[in-house]
């Protein structure tokens, strides 16, 4: 299913093609994250718009709201969103991690690097799951009602739902578990994965699921300790799985993150596609992609946008904040560059009144801006993989490959 | 600017063209609510792609937030939003209303028929506003200033807003206000109309306005009560505005609506356009049409779409409510017969699943198929009038007359 088009003799960059049920992906491709099958504040005939190419939803609130039963009675993911390009789901995976350990130890997915811009809930608090080696026992959050995850039964959710790609259940360890307890999860991980690799070779021919072209990857875990996440990489890279995610703690830095990919990248098969969950600032992609990551999903993009922080090249860190009172007569769009529909439409004066005000035609315009930009940025990275001038051009972007 | 293009020999109905600076109103014609200059959910964009023809936003509102000044500094309503179509401002009166005796009385326009259907608060209170002969003290909603409006002043607000039309301060009375109060506030109306006719004049050539086409209409006033709406329709109807608007309390029931119609419209001179205020259920736009009214304007529409209420001809109402259980994996579009975009793409189990998601993408997708609902009810209701066909139509759609 994937194809790489060119490898960077500099850096371990290199462009592809991911062919999916549902059209090819041009790699490095950012992932827009939507969670319930909806990218917040934006249709999906404006994610096409801005040339987003694929979207990952979230198995666990899918589950809990619609049900798979009925996603599956409209077509699945693509006939009940109306979203017919490439899809992914994940797994609940993260969901185990942020309302447990997340949620004991007041973290997200990097220890207190990125205060607000991840989804781990701020306040400590009870662990809402139980984790055995059978799987995790949720409540809902929608009604309170126990659920279950068991690899199997996830694996059956995401058969029902209908993603190009899906995950398997996974423990996502916080970067306060210690060596030991990360080890453990990361062994029950990997027997998890393989159950669930059964679990997709029995139903990978059954008709009744509405996506028979659907793939799965493996999760590769282990935190920030190296041994383990060349274990990890090991163990899951010789699984057969049609592609690899990297999931789980990555440390307390940056530069702990990037060792994290140094370590994992190299040990797994190069044929297949390799995902990072959850990350996406754009120093990250430029290392990440740097250092032979294929795709990769984030929140922070949609969510900035729906805050009042929309992206502007050359601005500090990228982005000026709407509700700045500079703005409130500032007839230029947001990026007088952009081809995305805000720009063509609308200035920073309307969208601060709009930001401000709480209108929600807001919601939309600023998400759709942030989306065609990173879009941009990709085309611009790719493009720079080919001509060997990553490097060149993250300097441009004032940031390094790491 | 208006030009009557059939008027009917079986009612009262015309149709007719209302060219303002912004281009020409086919009328009937239905005007969307964008109080905060934004349709709620729905960008300019997408108000022209279902074919809206004008919106009326609030001048009360953009007074506080971001300010006439900052409005004019972005090219007027139409360069600040980025709408191109033609603009209505509402003056405040309303707002004079329902701040202030709307909150005293717990009442709407219309005494207790419409519950949740109109803008007024529902728990009663104490007056937010003062008025006086010179004019009305309010509470600022944004910060709580104080803010003084005269019909001088929000003439000048209102050509710094720069819509094609725009409306003089008045007092709206509640159904609940006896006919001396009625009649006392109708007079001091009149009076501040002519004040406001002479600030328009003043201000009329003044080239730092962003919309030198602007017209200036009259509000007839004069509550439940023949003999005040009738001197209200011939005391404004003299003061030789562009047109009129229709404001106030409409009394307290439909046919009290019909009669207030009955006493006005042939009372004011009929080479001039007639826009009725707050009013738009089906049945009221048949009642209303059939009287003579070329334009009107409603947020009942969209507001039921942020609801879950949308249109579908011959349903209960013509509205299904999507947060119906039966919907859940229902793969029909709202209306198969409709052409918006909402309908061309999404079913309704989907937009069931966002809408009690509470997903920002549903707020607009709802809000777009009430507004092309309108746009075609009102396509064919002009036919239906050059046909001598509308009390037809209206036994189509389950209503009279009036």
């Amino acid at each position: 299913m994937f194809r790489e088009t060119y490898r960077s003799h500099l850096t371990g960059a290199r462009t592809g093609e991911l062919a999916t049920a549902h059209g090819v992906l041009r790699t490095p491709a950012f992932v827009a994250v939507a969670t319930r099958a909806s990218v917040k504040a934006v249709e999906p005939a404006g994610l096409a718009r801005v040339g987003l190419q694929a979207v990952i939803a979230n198995t666990y609130h899918l589950h809990l709201r619609p049900g798979e039963d009925a996603v599956a009675a409209l077509g699945g993911l693509h006939g009940f969103s109306g979203w017919h390009g490439p899809t992914m789901t994940d797994s609940g995976g993260f969901q185990v991690f942020s309302l447990g350990a997340g949620k004991e130890h007041g973290v997200g997915k990097v220890a207190s690097i990125f205060p607000g811009d991840d989804d781990a809930p701020r306040a400590r608090g009870a662990s809402l799951v139980k984790l055995s080696e059978e799987g995790a026992w949720f409540r809902s959050v929608v009604d309170g009602a126990e659920c279950a995850f068991t690899p199997e039964s996830v694996v059956t959710v995401e058969r029902k739902l209908g993603a190009d790609i899906i995950l398997p259940l996974d423990e996502c360890t916080s970067p306060l578990h210690d060596r030991a307890y990360t080890q453990a999860a990361m062994e029950r991980t990997h027997r998890w994965a393989r159950r669930a690799r059964e679990a997709y070779r029995l139903l990978a021919d059954d008709p009744t699921f509405p996506n028979p072209g659907q793939e799965l990857f493996g999760i590769v875990q282990g935190g920030a300790y190296e041994d383990l996440r060349r274990e990890s990489a090991r163990v899951i890279g010789d699984m057969d799985f049609a592609g690899f995610a990297i999931g789980g703690s990555l440390g307390r830095s940056k530069d702990d993150m990037w060792r994290v990919l140094d370590w994992t990248i190299p040990a797994l098969p190069s044929d297949r596609p390799r995902h990072l969950l959850g990350i996406g600032e754009i120093e990250d992609i430029f290392a990440a992609v740097a250092r032979g990551i294929d795709t990769f999903d984030c929140a922070a993009p949609t969510r900035m946008a729906r805050n009042g922080s929309v992206f502007l090249k050359g601005a500090p860190r990228h982005r000026i904040h709407l509700r700045n009172a500079a703005f409130r007569t500032d007839d230029r769009p947001i990026d007088p560059s952009c081809d995305c529909p805000t720009c063509a439409e609308h200035s920073r004066g309307y969208l601060q009144h709009l930001c401000r005000s709480g209108e929600l035609a807001y919601y939309r315009l600023a998400t759709l801006h942030n989306l065609r930009f990173l879009v941009r940025l990709l085309d611009e990275i790719r493009d720079a993989v080919r001509g060997e001038r990553l490097a060149a051009l993250a300097a441009e972007w004032g940031t390094t490959l790491g």
